[in-house]
């Protein structure tokens, strides 16, 4: 028997993920209890979390399982996560027996890993989280990596198609924000991913020069073909992106090609300080009525306006509940009791 | 349908109030079981906790609910409290995103915020528990904050009733101690509104000028007013206060007048070193058997000598786990389910 | 009545810890579910942990309890352990308090707190554990102190009669290990005592002057005894040492005469690199298949090689995994519903 990992939405096929979509209905409508019990998740966070670690802890909860959260390095043993290496340094503790022994304690694992280090090349190997998989013998959730944050994307498709019915053909607009920090990429990439599977036409709207991993550009474009939706554009103009948009998600990032390179990164960011998601810029949108999305924590007045964020047609508290249901689903799917 | 805070005693029904005695009576005899099945209690704590983190977890689970318990800053994202602020600084979210969102995933939300900032005037207002009461869509605890310890208070009042029977005309004298910090105001103001609300005749003893919030100690007034208890003295004289007390709460506080100038705090208080419950002093409560209270933590042979916190008349143990039970009742009124 | 503790695993009778072995083996075959509804553990980690906190969390869990983790510094109180002391320095709460409030919350505590200071003869006498053990109405386990680390203690002895089947008179050989930092005795005490109390011939194999605490010596000589095991050797080379083993437990530990003396550790630690478990010195045991043992966490090509701790012998995973089967047991024992 192989274990099932849920590392990235595009690993599992689309009619397993139209399952799960259709579970969290389910669940969200109150119409299914239990399945979880005597189940334990183990979450180790190497990063921050609100959302992700209540969410998770109140869905195993609500099923009658229970989570442990772990924070390596706070309370519990920081990790060493390359191989061969002579452990004589900071790090107490490999991955690779953290893996093995919480796979010994709980029904699965879940991990949250951003990415470290100078080098682009390196951070984009995933290395945390695919340790973690390789060395675990039971499932590994992926609560964001350096590549992708798939709990996300599946709450921000759930969320698309909740808001707005039929997804197809319908205008997807990420609209990249100034922040003061050159943030990763995995959000932006699993957003795009969410509207793609949705068949939605997809716009990146972003300062020329801010790049996304080609390689996850692609998975994108892959996503919107299998999907039905038309090509994937790219544009520089963030007033020309929104017109006609039916949903827009503001979302700051860096670019790839200036990863870990600090001094570059800030006069680049400081030339486009006013990329932000205004009101004013809002009514652009299909009748002025475009959902407006983000993963979260967001910057007001950074990223978006209070008057957008407070507005009508925001969306993102409904995002962070769907991360609820879809991993209420998800996690029935990976280790609930059969019923 | 509005939902029910609790922010402070004062806010709820005498009857209310009554209620809660009831029931957490009750509990504590184990009378009651179960109520909080599939309820999620979102804890969100900006200062240290040992007592109200373990006694609101323990209580959830006895009666088959969870507590998820998050530290802002530690583990999970530092949070801006400032309306209409541009977050381009350090914090990277907003207290009206968090409300909004664990008010998603969990049935009610308590928050510990003690006093920030170097004006008092600013700090009175509690903006951060009352931003998240604004901002959560479920009911609201107050784990203290800048005014109010109201969970201290239901469990000191609930003592005083436990060990003195009839508290009505009995002597209630809160004693000022020496402290190496000038702690909040919460706690004192909470105790003293306690014994007043028990009808009791409340005595502040503290040195000259040691001041609480005015229109704190306006509420005391009101509160033992409305109790029919005799009316409430300040003293600068601790071991005259002492006289024919009843019970006997040593707290430190710092003076209002001087919040957030700590080189005024420190001449101030340098002067007042021997302002600590000793056995001596206790030796001129009522027959000498005064019980002692103390919120916890306390700082031994600083507030309060080893003999008195060791000696037969110390309820401070039993005022910590009558937090529990006036937590679970408190619990139960807000969330539970009805039987 | 009195309450049961569990500090060291030879404050137990044999027989009590024989039937923990038992009922251990029962747990670990699916035997025996629930028996600890509505109990609640308290656990107080002063020093870090991974498998201690998530196999205790995982072992209340499944049988209906719950276990509530707190760190004293991070997020509650630094607690003060001295007796008598004048509390106007740092900590702001004396363990007594904390001890005797978490016992009116908990149905058990567990206490985690590794030497401290710069004396052996002060950090020896465990006066944390102890005080918290005093204090405290309801059991306190031991999640290691300065002198044992009984859990683990009880996971090895299970582990190694679950490998080796008949373990009396087989050859257990404890191999120091070199380290970047002068660790704790705890585990290596307790780890030779579990091997004693299963009748194996204890081999202690470590640089010349690498000692352990007399005191704890003549503990692990009496359990030898008692066994009916041969006597105790000490060796102080590793190559011979292994002929014939049938475990080695490979385990660092600073010598308890250079306690606390930083610079003196250091120049004895660098004469000795090469102690190490390597492949070829594993080679020399019994047919070269010696189990390999390690409480974890252990630091790779450091104390041991990836090809041990990768190859077919190694069971550090499953003395992990038996933690959480004998502490399921202990609990029980301590605190379970009698059925």
């Amino acid at each position: 028997m192989t274990k099932r990992d849920f590392l990235a939405v595009e690993d599992w096929s689309v009619d397993e993920i139209e399952a799960l979509f259709q579970l969290a209905a389910r669940l969200k409508r109150g119409e299914v209890k239990g399945g979880l019990e005597r189940k334990v998740l183990a979450m180790v966070f190497l990063d921050p979390s609100l959302r992700t670690r209540t969410s998770f802890e109140a869905a195993m909860f609500l099923h009658g399982g229970h989570a442990v959260v772990l924070e390596p390095g706070k309370g519990s043993w920081a990790l060493e996560t390359e191989d061969g290496v002579v452990m004589d340094q900071d790090s107490v503790e490999h991955v690779t027996e953290a893996a093995r022994v919480l796979g010994r304690y709980a029904d699965a694992l879940a991990v949250r890993a951003f990415p470290r280090g100078t080098e682009w090349a390196a951070a984009r190997q995933d290395a945390v989280i695919r340790k973690f998989a390789q060395h675990c013998e039971r499932p590994v959730i992926n609560l964001e990596s350096s590549r992708r944050h798939p709990c996300q994307e599946l709450a921000d498709a759930f969320t698309l198609r909740e808001r707005l019915g039929e997804t197809r053909g319908k205008r997807f607009v990420l609209s990249w924000a100034w922040h003061p920090k050159a943030l990763p990429t995995a959000v932006p990439v699993s957003a795009a991913l969410a509207a793609a599977r949705m068949g939605m036409d997809v716009t990146i709207a972003a300062p020329e020069g801010c790049d996304l991993d080609p390689e996850d550009l692609q998975v994108i474009r892959a996503t919107a073909r299998n999907a039905g939706a038309g090509p994937v554009s790219i544009v520089h103009d963030q007033g020309a992106a929104m017109t006609g948009a039916d949903a827009v998600y503001g979302k700051s990032w860096g670019p790839v090609s200036l990863y870990g390179r600090t001094e570059q990164q800030r006069s680049y960011f400081d030339r486009h300080r006013d990329w932000r998601l205004t009101a004013e810029r809002m009514r652009a949108t299909r009748n002025g009525k475009a959902i407006v999305m983000h993963c979260l924590p967001v910057r007001r007045n950074v990223e978006i306006d209070d008057a957008v964020l407070d507005g009508p047609n925001s969306v993102v508290v409904d995002e962070a509940e769907n991360r609820l249901h879809v991993q209420r689903a998800l996690l029935l799917a990976l280790i609930g009791h059969r019923t």
